[in-house]
């Protein structure tokens, strides 16, 4: 039987998922000698040494067997106190709480567990380029409202029958950090339509103006994200947190024992150890460089200031893909298209999670392409 | 806002999933002050130390950032060199093979990549608990036939639009092996019917009379499943992957960059260790105990002979529930019931993967409970 003639029919639910946009740019980046790289969504810096001891530590102490479903106990109460502490949400407790496998598994629990077919979704935008795909493989419909909207912009939503909203703040691709009445402006529309409120905090360690908010902290039913992947440099080893009203961790727990299983046994061991780590230093870098790219490019580009993550993501004449392929050969400097997180082809997205050199190329061909 | 007014509504493809019968046994051991423990899923011996010691350099190394989301190419390399040289797949290829994070993971793509609403699945039973799940998360109708059918017995579901038909062998929970007719049998069926054949070989090196065989050695479109969590009891570092037709590969890759991302990375290059360590004194440790258990419990219960994996499916002459109840009462005794693998209430599940001393005393208790 040759394999050529066969019909393989796929589930309705991922047809027309698609990662060639992201995958284009990175066979291009392949081909290149010296390429000046500004796409990577990750920190540039090593995971910090007393992590990567607990980990060999973990290992060496046979920690290599299934953990409880919803985590080891060890780290539920460390995160508690770190909800409470770092992000002011008094209510935290360990039974909120589910340790799983990196973000992208959270949004595989949440929305698997709570979107029916049909379901309204409102994102704020540009967003994370999951989110879309997730509400389509599990048949919701997105709405979106732009990052700088104001309370009175959600009214057109208030009488919809939303099921979930979402936002990553900081944000990738834009590290915009959505401010308090904005955030207090979209927990008034979950509690009115019902909805969930999803406040995705990968980011929340890089904020570099002191502006962040949980929304945890002052609206209960908020379900926050927090992962350990940027913040420490683990993005490989799999390992967040959910933090959510009872019922809902109960639900969502019940759902990894089918799926995820449990968080992978010796990165959680290297979680708790992580959350005892101070990162200011990453993040003072991580700042400088921040106010180096906004002061190299505020001349030459439509540009603001991003607030966090390490993200800029940049306003062009151009069609982007036409842009990024014009940044590949005449800079080979490498970039992310913007159409992937945002309903407009003007943009693309910058990392200064770089080295020094790297970035300072990377931004003076950018300057020399405007 | 109290949390207990409100109601929180869950997607309807969830409702219903329940672990409760699972947690009902854990939780009442929990109580026990000496148990006996002939439940455990996973094998007693330690994760060879120099499985640990890869995972210990790979950390130092500094491999902890994201792998390609098919898996890091050292690993998919000597996975096809595994698939051809120990499952007989002469056509096994890099290309055609995902490494995931753990078989569960595995479920999760292929039921959410394959499956549409409505969709028949036909499942060889006793079965593992996790196919039922999965086909009710993605909206398929459950059928089965029992491990001992003969291949006529199949015609029944030759007319069916059958979309997925599963397996696993050596099977959890009664460690039956299919026998080459059988699996072509299932293979003819799938063919005929347009259906994917999802061989589970988690269990494979548990092979104690070298009955095992890979249908995939036979059937090109078989999509083959393997772990490392039982072999190399790993089971809480989440690895495993999937050999498949090409488009089938390529689709469940997409599917993983969308949801698992990767598979750990430190544990994938255990993963590559892995496949270079000899196991064979653990097994015939296991064969032992498989040997001593029959020979033990035959005169007393009505048992088939385990040939694979470390469990063994016994028929009890009352209610499962009860049996295990009393099993705990008198005995100390912790057992799985028959019922979450099974349409019968009048089986029990144990597992040899212990130490003799915890195993010969539960066999004891067995036969004073018979």
């Amino acid at each position: 039987m040759s394999q050529n003639t066969l019909e393989y029919v796929l589930a309705n639910r991922i047809q027309g998922l698609d990662t060639s946009a992201i995958r284009k740019a990175f066979e291009l980046a392949g081909s290149l000698k010296n390429p000046i790289n500004l796409s990577i969504g990750q920190p540039h810096f090593p995971c910090p040494a007393n992590i990567i001891e607990a980990g060999c530590k973990a290992l060496k102490d046979g920690k290599t067997a299934y953990t409880l479903t919803g985590g080891i106990p060890e780290l539920r109460s460390a995160l508690a106190e770190k909800y409470k502490t770092t992000n002011g949400i008094s209510y935290a407790t360990p039974e909120r709480i589910l340790v799983t496998s990196g973000i992208s598994s959270a949004f595989l629990l949440l929305f698997n567990a709570l979107l029916n077919e049909g379901d309204e979704c409102l994102v704020v935008t540009p967003h994370f380029l999951m989110y879309p795909a997730y509400i389509k493989i599990y048949g919701g419909k997105m709405n979106t409202v732009h990052q700088s909207f104001e309370p009175e912009d959600l009214k057109d939503f208030s009488n919809k029958k939303l099921k979930i909203i979402i936002y990553s703040s900081p944000s990738n691709p834009t590290g915009k950090i959505l401010s308090r009445k904005q955030l207090e402006a979209l927990a008034e529309l979950a509690e009115k339509t019902g909805a969930y409120l999803i406040s995705d905090e990968i980011y929340e360690l890089f904020d570099y103006d002191k502006k962040f908010i949980s929304a945890g902290s002052f609206y209960e039913k908020t379900i926050t994200l927090s992962g350990f992947s940027k913040t420490y440099s683990m993005t490989g080893l799999r390992l967040s947190s959910i933090l959510a009203p009872e019922p809902i961790t109960k639900a969502l727990t019940t759902l990894q024992q089918y799926t995820i299983v449990c968080a992978p046994s010796v990165t959680q061991w290297m979680g708790l150890e992580a959350l005892k780590t101070d990162m200011s230093s990453y993040i003072a870098d991580y700042k400088e460089k921040r106010d180096f790219v906004y002061d190299s490019l505020k001349d030459h580009y439509e540009v603001e200031k991003s607030e966090g993550a390490f993200y800029f993501f940049i306003k062009i004449k151009e069609k982007d893909d036409d842009f990024i392929l014009r940044a590949i050969k005449e800079k080979e400097l490498i970039l992310v298209p913007g159409y992937i997180f945002a309903d407009s082809k003007n943009y693309i997205r910058i990392s200064f999670a770089s080295e020094w050199d790297n970035l300072k190329k990377g931004i003076s061909a950018l300057v020399a392409l405007a």
